[in-house]
């Protein structure tokens, strides 16, 4: 037996749930700063950060209610267990502890919400199958499975760079890119083809046509790009390997805000056959994954061991670039490489060479895809369309400088850090909020971009490794990675480098 | 501040859990009928329906626990919300509602558990994309999924039966299946492959490969097949119109068990183009949805308006044919059809009527797949290889003898049905649990399929209306479908009869 006046209470949060009606929905919800609401995005704690989601949603999706459970505590606490009834199908799950108040009043002290699942995850993947394409019997990946970011071949579809339009114009691919084709020489299965920036041409993760990516690590916040559906199905337990690429932090920013390991490959190292490209001076192909082990099996089946070298445990630190990050990432950072032996260097002014990289990506990628941009207004996001509008405005004096200094900022980064591993954040802050303003955004990618463009214009592997964590609003802790910039053709020496140094923390 | 103890039973109930300790286990759950617990699957309710779950699965998923939050209620009584960390990555939520016993022990009356999603729900689906294929822009179907069984060409996919190793060796189709060209024509996008039983040779819908569909309507029951991907996709929310085929039931059986409208048309009403044929005497193209409105839509576009025929509601009804259904679904199909006025009649003995159809379909069957399947022994599912094996022992002598009945059939029925409407149970019973043995399925199915041959001998339309339920243990009713078959070209005009008949009922 339901406690008297307890199902008037849940069919009114019922009712108000369906009209959005958010004073009352609050007024359903027990105040205070211990009030539970869990759902798949993860676990709200407090009445106003469940407050602050119900506002920010704009109203739950329509249902019905089909069976109702109660479970009766006491004459002024009880659980309800109700079957939920989406109008779009399939059937939902809601738990609710309902406790009466001094004033005789019933409230929710804490609440658990499933929803059915869908066929697909959108905004992770644009096709997904069981497996889309089978592996080899045998090799050192059987078991493993591949999220590909949709910028490489894979035969029998066509690549899309998370641009729908691009994408309707494609023929298939007549052969998978090599690195596809290798990993699936090797037993991985392709579980998909997962989502990217437009393009690639961003480290956000938002893709105005397929939604962004969930943050597998951090609820509400964005994924990280532009490998960014490779990243989030990793995190997400969806695909075991991510196969990205990193042109200007694509690989490292994701999984720094996602808690993953990523290797950003030597330049020229891994094949890029069958990948599209957007500044082939910069391009690299990448993985993504959630352990060393599984980043060393991927690496090693398409990294060319007898050309790779081995790595003196030499470390160095700019402070100029550390002093990017946010005071929190600066206190992780010091925290993280404190018991190290670390050699403090002068790699230049960040804004200096920043705007070397910058200028080069720009001028390729417009040379890459201003042509379709140019024949297809309208077909972009906002956003990516705004840094198109860049890249066309550069001038061909400004492109012969911009190369320049590329070639200058090489040679000067080269000789400072010879064969030493430089240590710097992945990102200078953990995974923004997907609320945080254009202008914000822009900022902090300003800030990432100076600590990812050493690798690009030295063309050199970058290892990040989920090795730190920071305070965030919405979590106990965010995940930062430690970025291990190695000189050219130490990508393997690099992970097992990073294992090394993860080992005390997981032990 | 938790209460006393009751961190020290959070724990202790984890150790168990991961050690799969089920007495420990049972413990920590509450005794007694009204003690819940919630997953993606359902509601369990009470001790013993836990207990009896927990024994079934073998052990939980691997998993670690990540954030643990707790709302305290009383001093005896305290809500637990935990992150769960999978091995196999992602972030699950689990929400516990504990309370002391008057022993001092702490025990679980509530819970809910939150599993990640996969990447793919591969027992439903063998493909799905976002979309996987758009639709045009306009047109009566925009908004619409479709969920396509893995017996119909879906252009740049190879048609793969169920069957992994047919599968391997098909090329991709050039061509859209006719009715897969028609649902995208009028808007429709194919927002997957779905996954049927072997060949289309079962109406359990299990397959031995790709696992047993979830049943959306009745925890840990089959889901009818061999259409079972898309009436599963749809039922589940993952489409909103499956596109099946029906040779003896496959569509009105899944609709029966899951609670969907499914249409058998009219043999060869609409285009088998691009299409497996598995028994082509019977064989015809059909589609599951959620509601009679979108039924009809889809049914346009394939079908004919100008072949079509009206109807008079004259209902018949053999009674020798309805008592072959369990004493429950007799009863509701008593209830269902008390408002109509009714004629009995005698369609003959189902035992002749089903051999009649058995032995011509299984004649058929091995001409369509008995090379493939002699030539691959070891490729099917143990009871699908005994479908077949049975079938390809048909004689020549037999194989005549049938066709000949068949046509007798065929005559008599027509006969005595005319223009007549036939109502009787989609199924002889609610699904059956997935725990069910093969020869409990074998009686069910032998019930069953003399009740769906009727429209297969006669090729007439069959419609399925989820207008009955029965209880059933697990869940507080259990779908059974009222089938009306109808004369030949009476398929939409069947769809507008089944939509009024539903009508009182929704209102």
């Amino acid at each position: 037996m339901a406690p008297a006046g307890l199902l008037d209470a849940f069919w009114g949060y019922e009712r108000a749930l369906m009209a959005n009606d958010l004073v009352a929905l609050d007024g359903f919800f027990a105040p205070g700063p211990q009030t539970l609401r869990a759902d798949a995005g993860g676990i709200l704690v407090g009445h106003d950060a469940i407050s602050a989601f119900r506002r920010g949603r704009g109203g739950a999706p329509a249902r019905t209610i089909g069976d109702v459970h109660v479970r009766r505590i006491t004459d002024d606490t009880a659980v309800v267990i109700a079957q939920t009834l989406p109008s779009t199908g399939g059937r939902g799950q809601q738990t609710q502890v309902w406790c009466r108040t001094t004033d005789g009043s019933w409230v929710i002290e804490a609440a658990h919400v499933s929803q059915p699942a869908a066929a697909i995850a959108a905004a992770v993947w644009r096709v997904v199958g069981s497996p889309l394409v089978a592996g080899a019997a045998s090799g050192p990946l059987v078991g493993q499975t591949v999220a590909v970011k949709d910028l490489f071949a894979v035969a029998g579809f066509a690549t899309g760079a998370g641009v729908p339009a691009f994408l309707a114009a494609r023929a298939p691919a007549g052969d998978n890119a090599t690195v596809v084709a290798e990993l699936l020489a090797a037993g991985a299965s392709v579980q998909g083809i997962a989502q990217t920036d437009e393009f690639a041409y961003s480290i956000a993760g938002r893709n105005a046509h397929y939604g962004t990516p969930p943050n597998g690590a951090v609820p509400g916040a964005i994924p990280g790009g532009s490998s960014s559906g490779p990243a989030s199905a990793v995190a997400l337990g969806q695909a075991s390997i991510g196969l990205g690429t990193d042109t200007g932090g694509s690989i490292r920013v994701p999984a720094s805000y996602q808690g993953l390991w990523g290797l950003r490959t030597t330049h020229g190292a891994v094949s890029r056959a069958g990948m599209l490209p957007l500044a082939p001076s910069f391009d690299t192909v990448g993985w993504l994954t959630r352990d060393a082990a599984t980043l060393e099996l991927a690496a090693s089946v398409s990294v060319d061991a007898a050309a790779q070298r081995s790595l003196e445990p030499s470390f160095v630190v700019d402070p100029s670039l550390v002093a990017l990050a946010t005071p929190e990432v600066q206190a992780a950072f010091a925290s993280a490489v404190a018991g190290l032996s670390v050699t403090s260097v002068d790699l230049g002014d960040p804004d200096e060479l920043v705007e070397a990289f910058r200028v080069t990506q720009a001028a390729e990628a417009w040379m890459s895809d201003g042509a379709w941009v140019d024949a297809h207004p309208g077909a972009l996001g906002s956003d990516i369309a705004a840094r198109f509008a860049v890249a066309k405005g550069i001038t061909e004096g400004q492109a012969l400088a911009g190369a320049s200094a590329f070639d200058g900022a090489r040679a000067h980064l080269d000789r400072v850090l010879g064969d030493r591993i430089l240590l710097l954040p992945s990102a200078s802050s953990a995974a923004p909020s997907t609320t945080a303003e254009g202008a914000e955004l822009e900022a902090i990618r300003g800030s990432t971009l100076r600590l990812t463009c050493i690798a690009g214009i030295t063309g050199r592997p970058a290892l990040s490794v989920p090795l730190m964590t920071v305070p965030v609003e919405t979590t106990a802790a965010a995940p930062v990675g430690l970025c291990l910039v190695g000189p050219r053709y130490s990508d393997l020496a690099l992970i097992a480098l990073g294992a090394a140094l993860m080992a005390p923390l997981v032990e």
